[in-house]
């Protein structure tokens, strides 16, 4: 374990897409989502423990969320816990946490990652880690990790290898990023065998990663530009506070990882998954005879085919007759719905606020 | 409101075909299902208050429910609630509600009624209960209320009409008394014309009910055939507590209605319903468009028809893509299932009871 070697998990997301288990504020990173006793935060914190001293990891979250944080991970100190006065998506997010690294350890290397994310194989994520670490640390380059795409998702951004590097077979350069593309481009992404699934997993060192904002972002960089004691205790919060709302919001694979000729990306089979919808839950878990998964709850299902079933507390659910079906329920509020509608979730939830209020979202 | 007239509501029953919502602790009379803010046994109790003088309103339940009626009707003197030590059906109910009253009025009489019914015409129910009480005040009869067989309903009992009265054009003989028919005699019930749905409403002089009972079920009878100082105060509490368990359970139109040759059906159109299933209660609430009917709760149904959607408190129910489907959810237990399963709710309690315990049902 490395002393100059710091880990930055992100954890300011406010999603709506597993509501109503995840709510405005309760995001999923803040949930045990499969039942094995841990939210998906507690198990990303987990599985980098490994990686970096226990000093050197770092929550970064919004001001909202401090509470949930500090419950969540007990015993973690104050001064590990950045707390982000707006959201700004995650460009703002690794710059400030570059800078804050760097005002400690000008040697320092870190790793970005976010907290909602599922990775089933904890070795190959490490050993990936590892690796990228090491590459980091020998030259001035920024890493990605890239996994394999398996299907043709609309919902990920996905990072077009270019060359590869002598390095290490894994590593190539980064060629492009492209977000989300439609159903025709992603088939033809997986197809070409040069695309892989942008796990949102980024490697550098401090000072290269604030040298690439510097010369790709420079109006966001130059407001983050000040001396190294503007990065520790109420100074650093004061400063923050003033500047990061006047700051854009941009993902960090837009500011610096596409445009950068110094950005590479590390392919690595992590059976990882964004966890951004039921379908990928229901697709991730355990599943009975009839392909249906039960989440936390006690359960009977007559004639029920590929359902996901996932219920708050003690409460017994009973359904009949329904096929790909999700049912989700939470103290205040019942889902009930196929699961090839997900996508309507977001409009929902907005349904939901303009009839009922934010109650219950 | 002649003083010698009594009420007796009967609201001791136990059933599970409205779980969750109908539970072992709480049946289905001590719900408010149409979001009124009165439970069945509550409108029962109002719809009767204009029939009979408070002090001659008896509520007989099982003992199980004592609190929950001090709670609802509230108010109501305890020597006013009957309470059965054990469940025995409806006949010795009857038989000892007729003695109870005669022990304080000799030329009383009553009508002993369901309180979990619907009664949607409630001046149609005034108006048949004082004709009624007219009736079997000026001679010695036995009468039941019965109500025209608009379907052929195999969950009702059904009275067939014998003879005409001279007394009253829509009073006619008991033929006979049929329970639950098949599809194919239900049929024949409600083409013949001949037939009519027990409302389970009966009404008689307190002596006369005694006197058929001593005819018809003497072994009952003479269990109850004492002194009248034995249905009054703690004698009649030790009293019941000691006979009632050795009497057998015996519904009331088997025991003395099917038999009499005193008893008599008066044929009313009251907009009622025994509210047996949750078809029952869909087909009585009012609906939206798309047929659907939502029941105390919030919720937004997104291509959805003819369901039937009931939540406890305050929550939101969000429904999608259901067709005739019933969503029950209470604090413990969601249902969700085809409104044509719900024949199947018994069995669902009785597999929940196996894997979950009693607290669930």
């Amino acid at each position: 374990m490395k002393r100059q070697r710091y880990c930055v998990i992100m954890c300011g997301g406010a999603g709506t897409r597993f509501w109503p288990f995840s709510r405005e504020a309760r995001p999923k990173q803040f949930i045990d989502f499969f039942g094995t006793g841990q939210t998906l935060l507690q198990m990303t914190v987990e599985r980098v423990r490994r990686l970096v001293p226990e000093e050197n990891l770092i929550i970064l979250t919004n001001e909202q969320y401090a509470d949930t944080v500090r419950e969540q991970i007990p015993g973690i100190s104050p001064e590990h816990i950045l707390l982000e006065p707006t959201r700004r998506d995650t460009a703002p997010a690794v710059l400030w946490a570059a800078h804050h690294i760097a005002s400690r350890n000008a040697d320092a290397s870190f790793v970005a990652l976010p907290a909602d994310h599922v990775i089933l194989k904890e070795s190959a994520f490490h050993d990936a880690l590892r690796t990228g670490f090491e590459f980091v640390e020998e030259g001035d380059s920024l890493l990605a990790l890239g996994v394999p795409a398996k299907m043709p998702n609309t919902s990920y951004s996905y990072i077009q290898k270019g060359d590869d590097v002598e390095w290490n077979c894994h590593i190539s350069r980064i060629k492009t990023i492209a977000e989300k593309p439609g159903k025709g481009m992603a088939d033809i992404f997986v197809k070409s065998g040069e695309f892989l699934w942008n796990a949102g997993i980024y490697l550098g060192k401090a000072t290269t990663v604030i040298n690439a904002f510097n010369r790709d972002v420079p109006d966001m960089a130059s407001r983050f530009d000040v001396e190294p004691d503007y990065y520790h205790g109420e100074k650093e919060n004061d400063f923050i506070a003033d500047i990061y709302p006047k700051t854009s919001s941009l993902p960090v694979e837009y500011a610096i990882m596409d445009r950068a000729n110094n950005a590479f990306v590390l392919e690595a089979d992590l059976g990882w998954s964004d966890l951004s919808t039921w379908n990928a839950l229901h697709s991730l878990s355990p599943k009975n005879k009839d392909g249906n998964v039960t989440q936390n709850c006690r359960s009977i299902l007559y004639d029920c085919k590929d359902c996901i079933v996932a219920a708050e507390g003690e409460k017994v659910v009973v359904a009949a007759g329904l096929k790909d079906y999700i049912v989700a329920d939470t103290d205040t509020a019942l889902l009930i719905c196929p699961i090839d509608a997900e996508q309507r979730i977001r409009n929902i939830v907005n349904d939901i606020r303009e009839r009922y209020g934010n109650n219950f979202t």
